[in-house]
C-alpha cells in the first residue's frame, strides 16, 4: 500500500482560509508547505497594487490588492485600512468558509520541546472544535485535552462548556512587545514553551494579537474588523487590539469563548521599534480610555446576533469615545460601513433572511 | 572558604510557616529536607489526639492535637473541624509568620522536565513576592518572570499589578479530581508540566486545593477558613473550595491578586473515590447554588478589612444559603466563630488597635 494514499484528510480542508496579508513575495510559505498547501489562501495584498506578490507553486489562492478591493466595496472600501497589514480583514469579509486562520508573513513553523515542527493550524482547529469554559477557571488549563480533566470543584453544570469562537496562538522568538518595552528590552526573546491552552474568563479583556490567529467565522466573523489603521491615520499596530476587545465584550455576551495559548508559530523579526513608536503613540495614550470603555460596555438583550452587537458597538464607541478624540467618529462610521459591507457580500443563504446569515452548523 | 558559609540565607526564612495536616508519621519529610528544613513548622494532627505522630529529626516545629485546639479555643474550638484536614486552618491562625505554606503529607518533591528537584516553597515565595495583574490578561502569562513581560496592548496604567494574596501550586502524577471523574478515569495521571504562573482575574472563580498552597497571612489569613467538614458534618472535600470562593471575592474586593501555575508537587497516591463520593455528593448537589451564591456576592465599601469582608460575607452565607440546607446556618455561625478566635490570637499589634492588625509591611 502506497503511504500517500493513506495520508488523512487535513482537518477542515474545505471550510477553512488561510488570510495573509503581505507587501512582499510569500517564499514564507515554503517552509508552511506540508501544513498549508491543502488549504485555500486569500492573501490581501497591502500597499502599492502595482506590484507583483510572487507566491510559491503548488499552493491554491486568490490575491486582492487595493484595485480589487475599491472595485468591490465601491465607496464602502473607506472601511478597509490602506499601507497597513489591517487590511486582512477584507480577507475574512470575502471568504465564503465557516473558519478563518490568519498569519504574519514573517511567521515560521515553531519546533516543540521535543524537536518536532509544530502544526500550528492544525492545533488551532483541535482548540476551535473543542469548547471553551469562560464562567469557571480550571486550573488545569483547557479540560478538553488529553490527559486533562476538571478538576475537583468543577460545578458539573459548567462542564458542557460553551462553543469556541477565538483561537489565539503565541510566539517564540521574538515576542509581541510594544514599542516602549521593545526600545527597553532590544534583546529579549521568548524562549519559555508553556504547554497549555485556556479560556479566557468572561468578563476580562485580553490583547489578541493578529499574527497566529484563528476564528468561527460564522459565529463571529462581522466583530473581527481591524479598525482604520495606517496610511491617513493618527494611529497603527492597534488593529488587532481593537479587533480583540470588540470581540471579547460580544462573545461574552453571546455565551462564547475565547481560547488562548497553543499553537506557537516562531516570530522571526522584530519590527522597527522607532517607527512602531511613532505608529503607537496615540494608542498608548487612547488606550488608558479604552479599557474602561469596554470593561464597561454593556450590549441589550436585543443584541442576539453579532452584526447587531456590532452596531450598538459602535453607537457606544461614537457616544463615549468621541470626546477622546475624533478619530473615534471616523471609526464609528466605519464600523457601520464595514457591517454594511460585510452583509452584502455575506447576504444570508436560504429561507428567512436575518442579519447574521444562516445559523451555525451543528 | 567553606562553601557552606557562603550557602543564601533561604527566602523568607523566619517570616514563613510551613502548615501541614496529618493523621501519620512524617516520613515523607525526609525528600523535602533540603527545602523545608531551614523553615518552621506548625503541624495539626487530625484525628485522635492519643496517637503520637513522629517528625523526622532535625525539623523546627511545634505539633497541635484536638485537646491543644479545645484547650486553647475553649467554645471557639467548634469551628475547626475534627477528623478531617480541614483542621489545617488552625495553624494559620496560631502562626505568627507573615506567609505560610501548607502541604499534604501525600505529596513529594517533583522534577521539572530538565529532571531537576522542584524547590516549591521558593516558587511560591517568588509568586507571592512578585504582583499579580487581576485586571487584563497577559497572553505570555506572568509578565513580572524573568525572559516575560507585558506584551503590546497592555494598558500601561495596569503595569505596576497588586499585592499577590495566594499563590495556588500544582500537581503531578495524581490529578486533583472529584470522586466522579475519579471513578470514570482511574488511570490518569497530570504528566503535563506547564511552564506558567498566571493571575486568576478579578471576577472568576477558581477550585483552589489546600494541597500545595500558600499565601500571605497578613494580607488575607483571615479569610482562609476551611469550613466545618468531616466528622460530624454532611460534607467533606469541599473545606479548600469554600476558602478560595471566600478568599477569591474578598481578594477581587480589596484589590489583590491570586496566582495559579508553578510550583508542582508530585502527589502520590489518589484518595478512595468510593470514600471521596461519600464526603462529596451533598458538596457536588450545594455547589450548583454556591457558585452562583459567590459570582453574585458584593461587598460593601466600608468592609476595608478581611475581617469584616468575612463577617459581611458569613452574614450573606446566613441569608441566601441557609434556605439550600441547614448546614450553612451553621457554617455560618462557624464562619464568625472564626474569625472571634483569630482576632483573640492575633490582637492587633502597636498602637492603634484595629480589626485587621498591624498594616502589611512594605
Amino acid at each position: 500500500m502506497a503511504s500517500a494514499s493513506h495520508a488523512p484528510t487535513p482537518l477542515l480542508k474545505d471550510e477553512l482560509d488561510i488570510v495573509i496579508p503581505t507587501i512582499r513575495n510569500l517564499d514564507f510559505l515554503e517552509m508552511w508547505r506540508p501544513f498549508f498547501q491543502p488549504y485555500h489562501l486569500i492573501i490581501v495584498q497591502d500597499g502599492d497594487p502595482s506590484k507583483t506578490i510572487r507566491v510559491p507553486e503548488g499552493f491554491d489562492y486568490e490575491l486582492y490588492n487595493r484595485n480589487d478591493i475599491n472595485r468591490m466595496l465601491g465607496p464602502k472600501a473607506s472601511c478597509i485600512s490602506f499601507k497597513d497589514s489591517a487590511c486582512r480583514c477584507f480577507g475574512y469579509m470575502v471568504s465564503k468558509k465557516k473558519y478563518i486562520y490568519t498569519i504574519d508573513d514573517d511567521c515560521f513553523v515553531a519546533k516543540d520541546p521535543s524537536g518536532k515542527d509544530i502544526n500550528a493550524l492544525e492545533q488551532h482547529i483541535k482548540n476551535l472544535l473543542s469548547p471553551s469554559t469562560p464562567f469557571f477557571f480550571n486550573t488545569l488549563y483547557d479540560p478538553y485535552r488529553v490527559g486533562a480533566d476538571f478538576v475537583r470543584g468543577y460545578p458539573f453544570s459548567l462542564r458542557e462548556g460553551v462553543p469556541t469562537a477565538v483561537s489565539h496562538g503565541l510566539w517564540l522568538n521574538i515576542p509581541d512587545y510594544d514599542a516602549p518595552t521593545q526600545l527597553v528590552k532590544p534583546l529579549e526573546r521568548n524562549t519559555r514553551y508553556v504547554d497549555a491552552i485556556l479560556t479566557i474568563p468572561k468578563g476580562t479583556l485580553f490583547p489578541m494579537c493578529g499574527m497566529n490567529l484563528a476564528f468561527d467565522r460564522e459565529l463571529i466573523g462581522p466583530a473581527m474588523y481591524f479598525g482604520l489603521m495606517g496610511d491617513g491615520q493618527p494611529i497603527g499596530r492597534y488593529d488587532d487590539m481593537w479587533a480583540g476587545w470588540c470581540t471579547k465584550v460580544i462573545t461574552d455576551h453571546l455565551g462564547l469563548g475565547v481560547k488562548t495559548g497553543l499553537p506557537y508559530i516562531w516570530h522571526s523579526k522584530a519590527s522597527n521599534p522607532f517607527v512602531n513608536l511613532k505608529k503607537e503613540y496615540n494608542g498608548i495614550f487612547w488606550q488608558e480610555e479604552l479599557i474602561p470603555f469596554f470593561q464597561s460596555v454593556s450590549l441589550p438583550k436585543e443584541a442576539t446576533t453579532v452584526q447587531k452587537c456590532y452596531l450598538e458597538l459602535a453607537k457606544q464607541v461614537r457616544a463615549k469615545l468621541g470626546k477622546v478624540d475624533g478619530y473615534f467618529n471616523k471609526l464609528a462610521d466605519s464600523m457601520v460601513t464595514w457591517i454594511e459591507a460585510w452583509d452584502e457580500l455575506n447576504p444570508p443563504k436560504g429561507g428567512v433572511p436575518t442579519a447574521n446569515g444562516p445559523p451555525p452548523k451543528k
